[in-house]
């Protein structure tokens, strides 16, 4: 008995948690590849478009607007045949299974992930702005369950496959996250926030050693790509300065986890009550990456002096004010309610989606806005610059992360965003405005994922 | 009864939490301030017994460890006739009381947590190497007791008194946690995973809540103070290169684990079958912060090169190697075999003591003491500095969480390290070491806390 227990813990616990936070880094590696050659061809196209001679503006629009069509019909038609399971983020329906309230026929099948897969690298590639956190839970759910299937085959009877199912799960909804944004610490909590209401400490180091591992070959992946030079280095890594929070910031910080509430409450219920089916000829070109690397950079784009050492460089401020013609409050204001409207109607298409990626830009983009008037607001106010650092770009994290916890109810956003940007100055802060956010928030409106869960029933 | 609700909410929840995490930062911060003065007043006595022109160095011996052992009988004394509860760690019982096994007498009276303060306050200015972290978990759970009395009175029977207890006292053990290294996010997960074997999400918010509160007040004290003026960074700031893990050391991490486990082995059965009350003339006078700064320091002991840019400064040299005449691997072996065997006969003496920030230490020394070698042993390869970037810190750092993972049996030791050096470069060795030390020694003992529990009854 001993001998079994042994290989139980080898084979079963071990190797199968390594073998899935391996094959979930490759998945996403692979996924990841696919989206950016499909960007990649997509601007091709676009300059291809323009030197042909003949070309008006028209012809450009209509190019650029029908390959996202394409990817984005293809994607839908792809799901709806292959297994119409794949629809929608995942993590409300693993929830459902976790706590044992509902089964889903065919949910983790493997014919589900792969539509799941081919659906989302389409989609994504195609240029919405939609996540890819949710449908990697239930990806990472699905992996999961065929490779207990394949060790449940010789070893069985060995422990009631009740109790291993919901561990397994549980551990799965961790890799999910984690592989997602490579935070192994932050996505282990946030599947327990998430999925579960009691949580098992046994199941706890399952969900970090196959985080570890997946965020481990994710980055060792990445290094080999030869554009990217950042290994082990953060997602978004920021460099602010040290002293860029000061004690008199903190009630700023705690004010803005109470703004965040009317524009989360806002947008949950737009989010759901949205007409479905409406929103399949939306084409938006927006780039989370790049736009959050904007946000979060750690220059302020309201000063005007050009000697000041928190100056922007050039290209940036081009891409934000289109050569000073504009005010970037504008430009800003635009891009939170044009991206607020694009996300919502995202939800309406039926293709797999998520919803954290896109919460979290419109957050930032609100944050950067809050910081620059704050940066105004005190120049305005006689002192001057050297007095009280104010870096926009730490107004934009912390308003990234108050907003994605207020509309998914969860704490453990906070460390996502610490291990997103690699750097921890700012842990106070956004500790202070997402508990804030989140326990008002919560007063209003259950989380997203609970009232997905009640529309679909 | 929704506005009856409404107050428990507002007033029960909100203020109760806030309540506690700042009062346990004012006795944090008090506490701390107590110790250094006593710390201060040994090193001046120190220099006023070496001037006096006809004292010996037997003098000079006498007065300084006389001094200690003041502190260390008064510390013991009172406690044994105040409060004789106040004894040890304090999280072995909390995980009793919190699991609903025993009910200990008095354990969270006003009295004990008294004398726990003084006592702790008493044998930690002495300079005996013991921890803080434990005994504040044990006087944490004593305030949110009192506190939770207080708001008892006047709103009796609003809910049933046990769930409450048990809420509120795995709050109070966060912020125990938390306030010790002001690490709110590492604090809550610690917190739990040490006292509890399952864990409600419903109090996860309270944690995080209390703790924040806790860190900020914390940390808005300490900038008052004139010589500190690192608000708002972490304890043991490091400054590593974000380039200072490199993949090809990720085997070297994973190895780190697996030495970790005889050490930690070792240690526990040590600590624990040492005969009690022997320990009472120990006397050592290694300051944990200034030790831990060192080996946490980004530069490279064993560098001989003067032009080399890790090279150590001459201060730090001349303390570890007395003026080169000795190796830094004399030195630091000495230092952990020291360590080791204080710590460990510190555990006999019935004072309030923790054994979390002496086994960091131990674990950080014998990080430094590998880093180093193995930048001795890559350079003797042939390949010059510039092809790997070896930096003993980040292996002192990786060893100190690895260590404490191994003994406390907690994952979440990794997130603290993370908060207290305020850098995330090492994140995925620090987890990937933790895991592997954590897991294997498992399987050889159960945990510091459990263990004290069995020989305690």
């Amino acid at each position: 008995c001993n001998w079994r227990t042994l290989r139980h813990v080898i084979i079963e616990d071990w190797s199968l948690t390594a073998c899935l936070g391996i094959i979930m880094a490759l998945l996403s590696f692979t996924m990841d590849l696919c989206i950016e050659y499909i960007e990649d061809w997509h601007d091709e196209l676009l300059s291809l478009s323009k030197n042909v001679p003949s070309a008006t503006s028209l012809v450009t629009f209509i190019t650029w607007t029908s390959y996202t069509l394409l990817f984005v019909i293809t994607s839908t038609v792809f799901v709806h045949f292959v297994a119409p399971q794949a629809i929608g983020s995942g993590i409300p329906e693993m929830k459902a299974i976790i706590s044992g309230t509902t089964i889903l026929k065919e949910y983790l099948s493997l014919k589900t992930m792969i539509a799941k897969c081919v659906g989302m690298t389409l989609s994504l590639g195609s240029g919405l702005p939609i996540g890819k956190e949710g449908p990697f839970v239930h990806v990472a759910s699905s992996v999961a369950v065929s490779l207990s299937k394949l060790t449940f085959g010789w070893s069985k009877n060995l422990f009631p496959q009740e109790v291993r199912y919901t561990e397994v799960l549980a551990t799965a909804c961790a890799v999910g996250v984690a592989c997602t944004f490579s935070a192994p610490v932050g996505g282990v909590l946030f599947s327990i926030e998430v999925t579960s209401a009691y949580f098992a400490k046994s199941n706890y180091w399952r969900g970090f050693f196959a985080a570890t591992c997946c965020a481990g070959v994710l980055r060792l992946l990445r290094v080999q790509l030869p554009s990217k030079d950042d290994f082990l280095v953060a997602f978004y890594q920021t460099h602010y300065p040290p002293d860029s929070v000061t004690p008199d910031q903190l009630p700023a910080f705690a004010f803005l986890g109470f703004i965040i509430i009317p524009i989360g409450v806002t947008f949950l219920i737009a989010a759901l009550t949205f007409p479905l089916g409406y929103g399949k000829y939306i084409v938006g070109h927006l780039k989370h990456r790049d736009a959050l690397a904007h946000f979060f950079h750690k220059c302020t784009w309201s000063v005007s002096n050009e000697s000041h050492p928190l100056k922007c460089g050039a290209k940036l401020l081009h891409y934000w004010t289109a050569d000073g013609t504009v005010s970037i409050f504008v430009t800003l204001s635009l891009f939170v309610v044009a991206f607020f409207l694009l996300t919502i109607l995202c939800n309406a298409i039926p293709i797999p989606a998520g919803q954290f990626m896109p919460v979290f830009v419109i957050g930032a983009a609100f944050g950067r806005l809050i910081g620059e008037l704050m940066v105004i607001a005190y120049h305005e106010d006689g002192s001057n610059q050297a007095h009280m650092h104010i870096v926009p770009g730490v107004y934009s994290v912390v308003c990234a992360a108050a907003f994605c916890g207020a509309v998914t109810h969860t704490v453990s956003v906070s460390v996502i965003v610490i291990e997103l940007t690699g750097q921890n100055v700012f842990i106070l802060p956004v500790l202070i405005a997402v508990l804030i956010a989140n326990a008002v928030c919560s007063y209003f409106q259950p989380s997203i994922y609970e009232s997905i869960s009640k529309i679909k029933g």
